[in-house]
């Protein structure tokens, strides 16, 4: 599906007077004056991807990865285009997960393809930041790759930041006093880690030869805002590490609570037996057949066995209490 | 054992008169034109394999080696030809597990001698996918080598696919409130994950010197197809080292389960046991011989001492449902 | 807001005739005589900083950063100027916390613009060194860097320091007698020592690009000064790391010891268990109804049965008291 | 104590007229036509060994390093001669254990002194070797360095191979249902593994270095035979690798069993403790002292009480035995 | 405090005509004939470093770290002087720990200033070692370097030894079949083991850089004697993380048998329950009171049913004797 296919000429978004699948005439009448054609694609189907690919000439192999999706982030260069893939990532509320998409890009002197799988709002961001900053889009294709960049990357430290309120969360639960189960959250926590890991660590090898300005095709100039791209990334890489390593902390102090709780109730269960068994003593003293056994022939004897019975369970709740058996 | 030896020449398989054992003649029918001839052997004897090497002028080592198997996937680069070892994975559904095979090939300028251990299909699919591939089939041996490494990894990203499967189901387990044995299944998917890394990374190094267009006899021309597989290598490997972690994750939590659910069981024990020593107390009592004691000589005294029992009993079960101990 | 602003010239602070604000006329006035303005600002408006970064030809993307802050230590290298991040680090000790905040230098060849998040101290105390170290301050601009820095980073080894007496509280605390729950404590811990790692680490690489003396506006002699500065990172992350790993030690020797002190609660509990059930054994059969008991009717027949008891516990008393149990 | 001292030539053992401590005999006799000694020592006396260095000009700290033996495995370079120690492994089968020893050898030009601490089949074996392979001899020392190296190597792939099969027998005795104690056993094997990685990491470094060709004194023809080496050697680094990962996870899980074991244990002592209790409750039931309990005056009463008690713990039996705690 | 102060000229310690603390007449008589002073102090107060550092040139920041202690081992190269710092180790047998203590050498064409914290038997060794042996000490200053190094690194191994031996210790002691407490023992070996490794790992840097021959000052001829010490230094921290790992496993043995005897306990515990559970319930069912119970009027009833309870506890135990639980 064509999302959006525009022509970009002096930092303007031109009409041009063609359809929007006529790629040829789009491309030619965009660098007519040096502009360039930004073609947006949903996950096209193999025909679509086919004739934008012979329009600008994609590599066979790189229209393979972008059709397929789920490759790794990486960024191929070919002798007259670059092939860039980013995952995108985004936390879903609901049920505290996070998801990934992939965008794609295909970027010539002239031209910029985008193919984009799962939620959009990213792509779009980008086309809409670039549409109201001239000053950037004048630099062309490049600016389009800074622009979908920087802000795949700034939605991956909004995620980092909802991951980091839910490990909060995840020890707040652990050091409570409650009885919680929060092994299941920890780990489907430590599975979404390692989801943003695998978006996060691949890309800054690609970001790395943007910043070096060695990357034909995308401009030199734009080194250090690619640089800055680099350290929102190693900022991402750096807060999910220790994320994983709190998490690892706070299971091992779960695991000790469990214990720590199995010990108490032990003890709680031990003490509370305790004031049964000793009346059940008592009375079975008070239940020995003996001729001579004074007490039982005592007026209140009854009464003394069972304030005997009630006596020894309140000494005993009272030292299992001061000892915080109980 | 020779599964079929052929003569290419132009892309094209050609028909040579000559017998499957005369290398010789094949290797000079073949190099007449600018062809090659692809021999392949399957687990050879020390004969067959002697044979061929001679023919070929296969360097001992490499010969010892693709006898013997059991080698690390490694690239040998030798004056005149080089000498490629692989790792074959397949996945056995009966009984989970990740079985391996291996492949040599021997490449030079004239020839590929593919030497097998263990199953086959992907050197088959290898061979048919090149002689209805004419135009990659023209570059030679180099074309060979490509097909095999190709098709062989992705064979790995299939075992991956599956074994991430595995890893789901253990997850599941894992979470269910049944009592499983998850540690023997989390072991077994930890070793054949170890399975297949050391088919996996190893290989990573040869497919990186033919990505770089450096190897003589390998076409520069293949590098962005050599990247491919590359790419496709790190990929595997980065998802199975996800899975290894997601794997101590999960018996992490299994761990934790078993505590959790040995506690639960000792509360339930606990609760149990109160239930009765509580009315074995009230029996205790009553079966003191003293000799005032109102209640023996009630009328209703016995239903009453067993309402008294079942009364106690009862409410001590409501107190232990209510703190979730039964 | 503006901390303070001011110029210095030949190693002396100087009174220039202008307003705080007028930072153009406080630069011609630095420049004037081979000085510098140092201006200090403190969580500054958006406007504040915007007016220093026109007057001083600030990076765009540096302006931003020292405005939001929650950067990573960093060193940026334009044209004609050098951007520094750095953390600082201070210990509360009513609560046993790590705090961070964070200073951004700007650094001209005749200006340098701190502008501070968090607390203050160590900008102060550099300030304080720097005016009265003349030889110092001669050196211009390098020496309010390696001034800053040098303070930063001693408070950091301070840090440490105090971390390193609580690691020592938390060791003898799990290795006390006492049920201690010091899995918390060794959690917090170990998220402070994250702090301060991602405070350390990532400031090396810059204090190494100074000393390597290759940083234009850096003094190439202030090099062995900012070799030390490393030295100290280094052993700052070294001694984190220890501490990392003793409680790691120390946490698995906290879970040993609750394992240790259940088996002893156990045996405790068994022990004490025994005391009662004999002589509940020995009550029941005397409460047998036999016809011919000999001791029922023996004159001290309930004495022998209650000393019989009594005797028993004893003996099991002495037997656990023995082996440890009780 | 020398073992064997011979003079090679053209790839033959050569037999000369001089007795075998007579090293300066030896060796001109040697170097007479191009062949070389080789002296054989098995921990030497500091005398004999002091003898043989003066006499081939051994580098006095080399000297010094095989005499004590407990050195690392490492290639030193002097001016005129190498100096390798390699560790050698070998199975101990009775006692499951491996075992380490030593051999240093001196290469120069037109000699080569092994020293050996240990078992010295392997050097027996190399020796026996070069004998029957004149083409290899006759590249002069290099083939006894090579010859040693292989031998020596190839005994870790068997080490290796003796410590595979106690993995797996650790891992059978893990998941059966027997009660074993796998902790100590996998204890031995981990300190094992990690005696074997001593001997085999170190030794990749001098092995690469040979296989470079680029050590003065080494054949740089024997490059690929060297290549080979490390092969193994890596491969042996590889497997160990595994296999301390499958210990530690067996380890694991003996401990997620000792876990489970124990919780079914502690169901099957309730419910047993459960076909007690109740028929207690039971008797002491029938033990109360009312005066209107009609069962007790029945003929069959006391039959009935003991069904009773039977009967409840029938259902009690089948009731654990289904819900699988019996 | 000064320790010793003296010239040494062509290998021999030469009796100079002035105090020992007039450093410029003994730098100047040393000079004279292309000897050295070696000044040797021992916690030196400020005022005698100050005179010794004006006396020699010594760099300020050198001076400062000299003074102050608790610096990593390092090399600081400054132009006309080097710097390094070493960590003592010794093992006190009495408490079982190992103390560390610091050595700075400041090392010119003329002079060697050696400024001691902690013990000081490696110093004394070293220079002891020098004066006896001629043909090192000609080497002039570097010979100080090297002696000191040697003998501080061979005191490293002397530790490690005894490590060793404490390891081996701990290991009997978890494999024993005595409740042991080792977790705490195994803690603190851990802890000195981290003591170890900060000293020994940092100073390869520099021994490897003065190995590689580039340190001005010192003797390239020394290179193979600091490869000797860099081996030396490997050794260590091979051995070392060798430990490390062993106590780890160790640890883990620990964990597992307190799981084993807690197992253990439990069985004996309920075994032994048993056997006063059932005579309980035998005694219950005689105390019942029905009318008609044959046993009761028997005349060796009570007999009997003493035996009954004898009997059945005799059957458990018999019963749990085998299957191992009592």
């Amino acid at each position: 599906m064509i999302v959006d296919s525009a022509v970009y000429r002096g930092g303007q978004r031109v009409l041009v007077d063609c359809h929007d699948h006529d790629y040829a005439a789009l491309r030619s009448s965009a660098a007519d004056e040096g502009g360039f054609v930004w073609v947006g694609l949903y996950q096209p189907s193999e025909i679509e991807l086919g004739e934008v690919a012979d329009a600008f000439g994609l590599h066979k192999l790189a229209v393979e990865d972008a059709f397929t999706a789920h490759q790794r982030p990486k960024l191929e260069q070919y002798d007259d285009s670059i092939f860039l893939v980013l995952k995108t990532l985004w936390y879903v509320d609901e049920d505290d997960a996070v998801e990934t998409g992939e965008i794609n890009l295909f970027v010539g002197d002239d031209f910029v393809v985008s193919v984009r799988h799962g939620r959009g709002s990213r792509l779009r961001a980008a086309r809409e930041y670039l549409e109201h900053a001239e000053h950037v889009l004048t630099h062309g294709p490049s600016s389009v790759v800074y622009a979908v960049c920087d802000t795949v990357v700034d939605a991956y430290l909004e995620v980092v930041a909802d991951l980091q309120e839910d490990v909060d969360e995840v020890e707040e639960s652990v050091f409570s006093n409650d009885r919680t189960r929060d092994s299941a959250r920890i780990y489907t926590l430590k599975r979404e880690i390692a989801e943003v890991r695998r978006a996060v660590l691949p890309l800054r090898e690609p970001m790395r030869r943007f910043a070096s300005g060695l990357v034909p095709g995308v401009d030199a100039e734009a080194a250090p805002f690619f640089r800055d791209v680099v350290d929102h990334l190693t900022q991402a890489a750096e807060v999910v590490d220790t994320l994983d390593t709190l998490l690892s902390g706070a299971f091992d102090a779960h695991l000790a609570s469990i214990s720590v709780q199995q010990n108490d109730d032990m003890r709680k269960i031990s003490a509370g037996a305790a004031l049964v068994v000793t009346p059940t003593l008592i009375a079975g003293v008070y239940g020995m057949n003996f001729d001579h056994m004074p007490e039982l022939s005592w007026q209140y004897g009854y009464a003394f066995a069972l304030l005997l019975m009630l006596g020894s369970s309140a000494v005993l709740f009272w030292f299992f209490k001061r000892s915080g058996w109980l």
